[in-house]
């Protein structure tokens, strides 16, 4: 098969403060919104055939292709991880928590203070799976969307908006007052996430490394855990969120035991 | 408070083949095996306290202790992540599939291939707290209990036995033998994990990046999914796991609903 896409042998200029996403589900995921989030796509010299599609669809929007060495690609986005493809993309747009409330999000998860790009990317990727509507980060002290967070979320990052806000408790109050029932996640509560029926409209709360702020959890409508055997302390903070996620995801036919009215 | 460790100034010296365990939960789980499975331990010059009561507990173990600068525990145990404590061990011990059985274990973790020590470290964490009694993994092809993957274990390790086997086909036989229900875990398999009532006895199979192989998918008693929305073709292999575990994990007071008599 012929392949479409414009090759470019040099290797790609890079101007500072240039944004790039990597590998095969986060370019992917990149192409696929509208517009396409994707300037420039760099490939490697003999790319898999996944790769090769990918830039067959770019070319087809009138993307530019070119072909790299592997190790431009690497200098390029700074990572091994790339799977022989690179985008130069513009910004990373965060959402707005207004616009995901008025679409009718039910399922929210927020995150304090949470430092690993690692496990906000594998957040992302379960909270898209667990059926969540948006994650909620904070813009100082904790990981923002960059391209390994992109990587790690493998796709997930543009579909499940993530919003930026400057105090954590503050939006738990907005959340309240729009019907929210706020469930913080902390290791030693009484209350088992797995036996929750949950109400109509949820927002998880999860903190970083070091557990929930105090005034975090003040604003929290309930404290719960994940019930542990043993002797681990906790678990992996990606783990931990994506099973809480999943024990209070909506069910389809589930019931409004409405948890809430007794607030 | 005054330290009973043994002060030694001078840098660790380390021969071929020394092995290693680092990091805070990992030294500790080491350290609280029967015997203590430590020869020397390794803490920077300034240790947090949380690292200064575990020299003083190895100290009162007789276990010689030393100070170093922090760029000797990164050069002996080749990471940065060791919080400021390293130590000398003895090679790390495999479990007997044959002893986890005798002991009376009802839910066994099988890894086929999985690669990536992280994944590893982090599933044996999920698997002490969802009380599964041990983990299997091939001999050849797939990542061992290395001194990263105890670090990510979080001192899980030493406390959830881990199995070497030649054959995974051959071992998910034998575990049916002993009245095992084998459930696969597979991305596209219609039976959704979180609604199944789990028989006496599981051993839950998770497939590496690439999935289950078609030999051992062949073995498994039945196959199943983790139910996912959006567009997220997969979770990470240490996310799904959990959920795997903990959606078969024996609850106090569960029916066995013996779906192994159907069989």
């Amino acid at each position: 098969m012929k392949r479409r896409f414009i090759v470019n042998e040099g290797p790609a200029p890079r101007g500072r403060g240039t944004h790039v996403a990597y590998g095969v589900h986060a370019v992917a995921a990149r192409l696929a919104a509208t517009p396409p989030q994707v300037e420039h796509i760099y490939l490697r010299e003999d790319p898999s055939a996944r790769v090769a599609a990918l830039a067959d669809t770019a070319a087809q929007c009138g993307i530019l292709v070119s072909r790299v060495p592997a190790a431009t690609l690497s200098g390029l986005c700074g990572s091994d991880q790339h799977q022989g493809v690179v985008a130069t993309v513009p910004p990373f747009r965060y959402g707005e928590l207004s616009e995901v409330v008025a679409g009718g999000a039910d399922r929210i998860l927020v995150l304090d203070q949470l430092r690993d790009p690692q496990n906000l990317g594998a957040l992302l990727r379960s909270a898209e799976a667990a059926g969540f509507a948006a994650v909620v980060v904070p813009r100082d002290g904790a990981a923002g969307v960059t391209a390994s967070v992109e990587k790690a979320a493998a796709g997930a990052a543009m579909r499940v908006p993530v919003v930026r806000v400057v105090n954590i408790a503050r939006t738990l109050r907005e959340l309240k007052a729009r019907e929210f029932w706020i469930v913080g996640l902390a290791a030693r509560a009484a209350a088992d996430v797995f036996e929750f029926a949950a109400p109509e409209r949820v927002a998880l709360v999860l903190g970083g490394e070091s557990g929930l702020r105090r005034l975090v959890q003040e604003e929290c409508d309930q404290l719960m855990s994940i019930p542990m055997a043993g002797r681990t302390e906790s678990l992996n903070a990606s783990v931990a969120g994506a099973l809480a996620m999943y024990a209070l995801r909506r069910r389809p036919g589930s019931l409004d035991l409405s948890a809430k009215s007794a607030r």
